[in-house]
């Protein structure tokens, strides 16, 4: 193997692969990226078994510069420290002997023991099946606003991830972790008529949400037991999480009986406050309580204290009493994945669920369930 | 105890209070910011053993009232939490019962446990003994220049921090950790003829460098076992290291075979390549080899690989020849701690010290031994 780049190119495209690599993995080949150098094209590629990543460059672009094909497995980590205080502007990579690469600038030289590609798993990446294309910033938002409604460890294998799906021409993010449902919909230009449906682990989202651009398209491809995201020179491949997910339309109330208009960022800020600093994890009850122009908010927590405060700062819409308690977490995490500056409070009564959304984004709408008083 | 003060004040003297807990303190009160309230003023306490500090306000300033005086131990953490979490300008603090306070703006209040002031220890703050009065920033900037070069667990316990002395009108910093040494020098106005000696512990460095602020003077105030640092409305006050501070002055050597004039940032980056990236948080051995116009760096480091680079941007006076090893760790940080655009590292011979200084500020000199080859 004999390659020159631009070296910047070069620690961005390792960036992102090395990004995402398990550096505690049991499997020491899993550490590494996979170089494969073709007559025309460079590969970098790397994976942590449930996410996979390829990134493909064609000889000419980015001053690429091809005198020997090869494969080689380096140590992403070390290889991109190196890069990054390095000089130069090209730099050539060479293999030059079975376990030895050296990678040179114009007056320094590093040699690189290297790990053995053989040990590798092969990666199949597949671009072809059903599939849709958005915008790489609108799906990344739609993760981020979806994704605090997910436990990676349900019980329920299936809800230890996000729900995709693609009915007509709008494409949903669902979530839940059956106390509360995160639901985004974005519309697509196609009109899908086929069922476009899969379940992507909650680890690869998180990946998936880094690596994704600010900017361009991003194609979505459902194939049997994988997912793959498809945007500039790389392909993001996800194994799938098997089983049928929950028929959240069911849960979403339609008819409510008060519903509160209030500033977000006053509204959260009030939460925050009711969700007293402790030093264990523990979600905090709040009672919220309703009556007439007056919202009165209450929580505690044994050792720590209470807290209490009269909030007047909203509009009401039907009716002025309403006496609900809920988890100050769950509320907190809904009111921050709105970008609005307004929000819709909405309570049918104790023990119905508590609909979060916007007049300002209707493609966003977040439920938490009460608790019961205790 | 019952007071009114203003919101963001009473974060910020809080903060620095907070800052110098141990939370992982085995003794339960230092985990608590003393406040007590007399007549006039409150003041703010707080320790971790070896440093004190102590931040006081009158009333009329920053909005202090006080209605009723007293003594109250509180959680610092939490405390600070729910401050930054509230929206009012003015808050008030009332101990209602033994261990309970009321903390409560226009509309919300909490209502916290507190710990018990009498298991605090009684904290003694000195002002008045031999001083030197300079200014803040100049400090600030010597501590995080000269503490590179100590080693907190240092065996022998005087180099386990930092050793200010001043002779006529010039302050000293110096550190070492027998290895190397770093040494500061601060003209100041009085003209000190008495013994000015101390030994910083290196945690109580640390701290005051968090502290002390950006502007204005500092005092530094010799007391019998301790060293108080005074600016603003506070007092900091550290214990101090017992011992004979070496007297590096016979190790800076006045002559030198070879010196090198180099843009600091180049030769940062030079070593930089030189240190190669490794698991292990090994140091690494770096060769600089002076022949003629250029100079040859080479290291290596088993199992993951070796480096060599030449490198010719330099003006050289004396001796063009020059075979050394070092500590790539130590020229690293020594090369750090300059702010000037280029500096001079000069060589006796492979045994003698290696000095960094720079004639754009001729207040740092840093001292590095070399090591023999291997």
């Amino acid at each position: 193997m004999f390659l020159k780049i631009n070296r910047s190119f070069l620690i961005e495209e390792l960036t992102k692969c090395n990004r995402i690599i398990d550096q505690k993995t049991p499997t020491p080949s899993l550490i590494g990226i996979l170089i494969d150098v073709e007559v025309d094209k460079v590969s970098f590629m790397s994976t942590n078994n449930s996410l996979s990543i390829k990134t493909s460059t064609s000889v000419g672009e980015h001053g690429l510069f091809i005198k020997e094909t090869g494969t080689s497995l380096i140590r992403g980590k070390y290889f991109l420290e190196i890069l990054r205080r390095m000089d130069d502007e090209f730099i050539s990579i060479n293999q030059t002997e079975t376990n030895i690469m050296t990678l040179s600038g114009e007056n320094s030289e590093f040699t690189l023991n290297i790990l053995d590609y053989k040990d590798y798993p092969m990666l199949a990446f597949r671009e072809k099946g059903d599939q849709i294309e958005l915008s790489a910033f609108e799906l990344k938002k739609s993760l981020n606003q979806t994704i605090i409604s997910v436990n990676e460890y349900n019980q329920k294998i299936v809800l230890g991830g996000l729900n995709f799906s693609a009915i007509d021409n709008q494409f949903f993010v669902t979530g839940t972790d059956g106390f509360r449902v995160s639901r985004k919909r974005i519309f697509i230009d196609e009109e899908k008529t086929s069922k476009f449906e899969a379940n992507i682990p909650y680890k690869s989202v998180m990946e998936i949400i880094k690596v994704l651009p600010d900017k361009g398209k991003v194609k979505i491809v459902l194939l049997e037991n994988h997912v793959s995201f498809l945007f500039n020179n790389t392909v993001l491949q996800t194994t799938i999480l098997e089983g049928q997910f929950p028929n959240v339309n069911s849960v979403f109330p339609s008819t409510f009986a008060s519903t509160i208009y209030v500033e977000n960022k006053k509204f959260l800020k009030l939460i925050s406050r009711a969700d007293i600093p402790s030093d264990e994890n523990v979600s905090i009850v709040v009672n919220l309580k309703l009556e007439g122009q007056i919202i009165y908010i209450k929580s505690n927590i044994q050792q720590i204290g209470s807290f209490e405060e009269e909030f007047k700062d909203f509009e009401l819409k039907g009716l002025d009493e309403q006496d609900i308690f809920f988890n100050s977490k769950f509320l907190i995490e809904s009111l921050k994945s709105f970008e609005t500056k307004n929000v819709e409070v909405s309570f049918i009564d104790a023990k119905k669920p508590i609909v979060i959304t916007s007049s300002e984004d209707n493609s966003l709408s977040q439920i938490i369930l009460p608790m019961f008083s205790n």
